[in-house]
């Protein structure tokens, strides 16, 4: 899988995926990310990239001809082009498993100031995604958020270990169950004793039980789908 | 404000936050970031910070010990002490706001692996928070992009030219709507005249229905509620 990041802070996009799972699933060709900055395609002399909102508004907008000519120049034609925006669909672990099968080439641009300018949007971008409902200070941060996300679902970026079953948002109506490890009493503070009795049964029994329990404390919209 | 982050990865919480806005409120001591590497609260010779889960699951869980070590010591009494998680509560506008309000001491724990010993969070943790349905190869980014929203919403961290207000979940039943900037025509592709007319009651109306359409087309859950 290829991933190029439009952006103007190419710094805050790549420096998260430089780490860790993603930076050994570059280095072993699982995938190619890229940065790249938008001002690199801004044409007058103050390299300018943003503007005046036409009919008013506070903040500026991103020109389109930089966005134009930088799309233009990266999109290929197994291209899915992403922007990372608040007015995005939400950006849910389903659809990083699905950019994740689809693979190929994703070309993530990235918002800034007060977003950019509509014709690119209604020209240029195949997916408006949005990784929650808040404000950031770019979209770069968000473009690296969707790049762990669907980097870590690739065959072989978790090794051989690990799997992204069993986890999370796998079952998507449900939290998982409170987890403990070593030692069994921690400084008076014990585990559970099913977890200790070895009984598969029951322990299943419980986790289902309190995964029950924290997904109508923290999650109850879970359960109301 | 003080934040303070607790992770096996400092480098990808720290990056994404020394460019742009956040670099500038750090310098203008709106705001001190710092961010701790929880192996050095680690005790053994192979300064680990995980194990296996008791009863059983795939990976591995943090330790308990190098956590109430490191939390025990960076804790004070204005703290709030925060978990990144899936299994948290969502994490929207109303919360970023509510804690930059609250301001004080931040100190925030990035989950790894398959999460934390659920000890830490009974004895430790005053809100877990999640920053969308899906999940990270770590909870660093996932503490980046709280920070990040938090900072943005200190008063002077956006400069005098722009306010917090007037944007995307300030009014959380809504998107904004498209907008534009210069040129009125780009290679053929025109700026609503409406916007270009003056005529300050119309481009409201305008702005409105466009803005209810688009919510109807990415969110409609937001008209729901």
């Amino acid at each position: 899988m290829e991933i190029d990041i439009l952006t103007l802070f190419p710094e805050i996009a790549l420096a998260p995926l430089g780490e860790s799972i993603i930076k050994r699933a570059r280095e072993a060709g699982i995938v190619a990310i890229r940065a790249h900055n938008l001002r690199d395609w801004a044409t007058d002399k103050h390299r300018r990239t943003d503007d005046y909102l036409c009919g008013g508004g506070q903040g500026m907008l991103m020109l389109p001809g930089p966005l134009f000519d930088a799309i233009g120049e990266l999109k290929r034609p197994d291209t899915t082009v992403i922007l990372m925006t608040p007015q995005g669909k939400p950006f849910k672990q389903a659809v990083a498993r699905e950019l994740a099968e689809k693979g190929g080439h994703l070309l993530i641009v990235c918002g800034h100031y007060e977003g950019v300018d509509h014709r690119v949007i209604e020209q240029l971008i195949d997916l408006e995604l949005s990784i929650g409902d808040y404000v950031l200070t770019n979209g770069a941060i968000a473009a690296a958020v969707v790049t762990d996300a669907i980097v870590r679902l690739l065959p072989g970026a978790l090794g051989d270990a690990r799997s992204p079953e069993d986890e999370s948002f796998s079952d998507p109506k449900m939290l998982e169950a409170p987890a403990y490890t070593k030692p069994a009493d921690f400084r008076g503070l014990k585990v559970p004793e099913v977890l200790l009795s070895g009984h598969h049964a029951k322990i299943t029994e419980w986790k289902k039980q309190k995964a029950l329990e924290r997904t109508r404390a923290n999650r109850p919209d879970l359960l109301e789908d």
